[in-house]
């Protein structure tokens, strides 16, 4: 592998066939990563906050979490001084926070287009898009599997979409490939399709060593090791369960110097108790668990306070999102991460409804604004969800990553300089004149208002004559657009035939698996 | 008229016909009023207000307002120490803020069901729905011209919606009938279709009269003299205008004790600046003026700070919505209302989509979700809203009826109490556990979380099976089904009757005008 990686570095430096793709590619507009200039919304108290803190240190010492099949794990908190019985680990009050200590509370995440890297915690809030969905969707074809194709396609509108900082990970499930072989041609897909930066495996730890692998490919050996280029997603099995698969690719991770998001996954009433500041106290003691671990392994190692969470409809059982629950969840959550000192994943523009239709829209919105004022660091699922996350839906691809751009104009916040003020417009304007044309108004109007690309602002009549479209029908223009004007971005030919012969040699050395 | 008054009081008391109207009425469940136990979101710091708040003053003093065709008015103002040039009235530095101190900081609008009055200012939130558009559309019969037909089942669906605490005002514009007699049967219906509280007329100072009128004949007389039984929304022609029309009919509910929304209308970059810091300031110095105004004609007459923003599309100069800039001036306004201590009026479920789509349901979302937290004290067009304002939609009014639901959810803020903790539950359950059966989730599953009464939350195939319909569908059969089961309030037939002669004399005693 060194070899390869560093004929990929050497060739990025220098290359003339690197220098010629570089000049004839066409370049998309990406906003950078948001950098917050407004408040968080900060739901709880200081002495609810405490309650819920204590609490989960109780959880944690008396009741304790499971690291399923995972002696290296019980060897681990043992050393640390947790008490261990069987699987379950008793972690004393106090030992997993001041564990949690040695994680950074923001790190770099590198992008090979440096232009493109973004810097996860702080006031910043990165947007990634829809992981997971086995089906994808679209207004032409409905609903049906997702193929390795269509996952390109998610990967080719996330490198265009403007609002979008993150290439994500898997986007669709390429349910084509063979489940033991896909995790390698997703990474080809991210790594060369797109600049942006991308999300490792987690579905074994092979497949995470890997994606480490193959990032060495990509960026050189050398800048791997000392730099974050991936941020993986490590599900915790709530409650209160850590399975030997995700903390083995954890451990890769972590010992790697790479991210991973560690995230409680709980739908509010089945993984969690029902009420909020009991779901609020079990992530915690979840997340407190998994960060530690990850330290025991590399102090140090990058890490996020994930919080996936939903509620449930008691009547059928479904999930739901873009509720009152969640969002009290969310804003909870984000509390406590920063009184933790880590950066903080939640959020998306999560709905369950099966198109992208008003029900879509409102439980998108709903969570996308929370999750703004909320202090979230990373949000996964920033587009494209629909039906629960069982769904990749490219028309609401296009259609939520145009709403995030909402999110970069509130996050600006107010401008309170002389020309915020606006004085000198208020007195040439004057009682019941009109600022249309006003200087301050011609100096500020191209900068001043967030305008939607793709959502309608026409004249009723000219909307009617062009056919009275709905934001869905919209959205599928929008999409045929942009994948016909995809261009790749430039790659070293090198770094390219190294990932490919990779993914080739990986494939040839075992046999397909469906399951 | 005080005959009639005391004729329809005395009945409602004790008359037979009005305990058997009782008796058979069926009763639609209605939440009450929103008291937040939430904090709001405080965007600008201190220094941030005090800089608009001394701009403002400066506004008044230096540039001043008009008080258009109003000799009454400058007389008032020059009496109360301001400086009047022509129609101009310069107000002294403090003094409109000084004026307003006299306006209550809360005060209650009662229904003519006692049970269904609201608190209007301190932690609440009353909800009202769309006025003023001139159109109607459903899915069935398109966009057309509104009538009183229309009218009419608008406040119906209004009486029947769980969420909605008022019925508003000019749920759509009546266009069948004649311009000067419209609001005596806009009136009517509120009053006789449904027992919520409601707004009187202000497209003329004499229509503002008959709106007491029939007040008095509903609640009778001495009730009306000594309490607010109507909300009537006035605007200021921004900028910085105040007509006569408007101001007649203000003049005519503050010398009533009834109460008045100061509302500067305005689209940002038309009307007022295209900053947002100098838009919070132009509607800071309008409000001051028109609320010191109504202090002036009565001290204690209750108003409400009124914000109507919305920011502009620069390329098609059509004004755009749920947009982040007029978020920040929506929190902006918000906290200068807090400061000043008058009760908040914006938000609303605004978009400008021209059906109920997507776009409708982000926009709108995005709309009501700043408005909770911007700390709105009264909300017109929480449900209805289509098309910038022009078209009253069937479908969206219950559609967004519906998520007002999440208001009122997300406002009760988290439980922290032991049962709120659930630790019993998280040790019942323990690792690996799940949480349906535990006794904690019995015990409170069915209030822990909201739940649509519209949205789709079925599995897949069933859903697929039933049609695949889409929000709008759903929608449109949920009207049908609402318009199909109501059933009017009970009400003293002689109250009935006597509101009927007052709009017959009213309309026989001119002819039509239809403009």
């Amino acid at each position: 592998m060194s070899e390869e990686a560093v004929r990929g570095r050497r060739a990025r430096g220098g290359g003339g066939a690197a220098r010629r793709a570089e000049r004839t590619a066409v370049h998309f507009e990406t906003a950078r990563y948001i950098t917050r200039n407004i408040p968080d919304f900060e739901l709880l108290n200081d002495e609810a906050l405490e309650i819920i803190e204590a609490n989960a240190e109780t959880v944690l010492e008396e009741i304790g979490v499971n690291f399923v099949e995972n002696p290296a794990a019980l060897a681990r908190w043992r050393e640390a001084g947790a008490e261990v019985r069987g699987e379950r680990v008793h972690i004393p009050r106090g030992l997993a926070r001041k564990l949690c200590a040695t994680a950074p509370s923001q790190f770099t995440q590198h992008a090979r287009n440096p232009a493109r890297s973004v810097e996860i915690g702080g006031r910043n809030l990165v947007l990634a898009p829809v992981y997971g969905p086995p089906f994808v969707r679209d207004a032409e074809r409905g609903r049906r599997y997702a193929t390795i194709e269509d996952f390109r396609n998610f990967v080719k509108l996330g490198y265009m979409s403007k609002w979008l900082h993150h290439s994500g990970g898997t986007v669709c499930e390429p349910t084509d490939i063979p489940v033991n072989k896909r995790h390698l041609d997703m990474l080809l897909a991210h790594m060369t399709l797109s600049d942006k930066p991308f999300m490792g495996s987690v579905t074994e730890p092979v497949r995470a060593a890997d994606s480490v692998e193959m990032a060495k490919v990509l960026f050189g050996a050398d800048f791997v090791d000392a730099n974050t280029v991936m941020t993986s997603l490590i599900n915790i099995n709530s409650p209160l369960t850590f399975d030997s698969t995700m903390m083995g690719a954890l451990e890769v991770y972590a010992a790697a110097n790479q991210a991973a998001i560690i995230s409680p996954f709980i739908v509010g009433g089945a993984m969690a108790p029902v009420t909020v500041a009991g779901t609020l106290t079990q992530v915690l003691a979840e997340v407190l668990a998994g960060v530690a671990y990850s330290q025991l392994v590399r102090p140090g190692a990058p890490v996020i306070f994930g919080a996936f969470v939903t509620s449930i409809d008691m009547n059928s059982g479904a999930p739901t999102f873009g509720t009152p629950e969640a969002a009290h969840i969310t804003y909870g959550a984000g509390q406590l991460a920063r009184r933790l000192g880590l950066p903080y994943r939640s959020g998306g523009a999560f709905c369950g409804s099966k198109l992208p239709d008003a029900q879509a829209g409102y439980e998108s919105a709903n969570s996308l604004n929370m999750a703004l004022l909320a202090g979230v660091n990373f949000m996964l699922h920033a587009c494209g969800w629909l039906e629960g996350g069982l769904v990749s839906s490219y028309e609401k691809f296009v259609m939520d990553a145009d709403q995030l751009g909402t999110l970069h104009h509130l996050a600006q916040g107010i401008q309170i300089d002389t020309n915020g003020q606006a004085m000198d417009a208020i007195r040439e304007v004057g009682p019941g004149g009109h600022y249309l044309g006003c200087a301050h108004t011609q100096a500020n109007f191209k900068t001043a208002f967030w305008r939607s690309e793709m959502l309608d602002y026409k004249p009723f009549e000219t909307w009617d004559e062009e056919g009275a479209r709905d934001t869905q029908t919209l959205a599928g223009r929008r999409v045929a657009k942009m994948l016909g004007d995809y261009q790749a971005p430039a790659l070293d030919p090198a770094v390219n035939d190294a990932l490919n012969d990779y993914v080739a040699r990986k494939k040839a050395s075992e046999p397909d698996a469906f399951l």
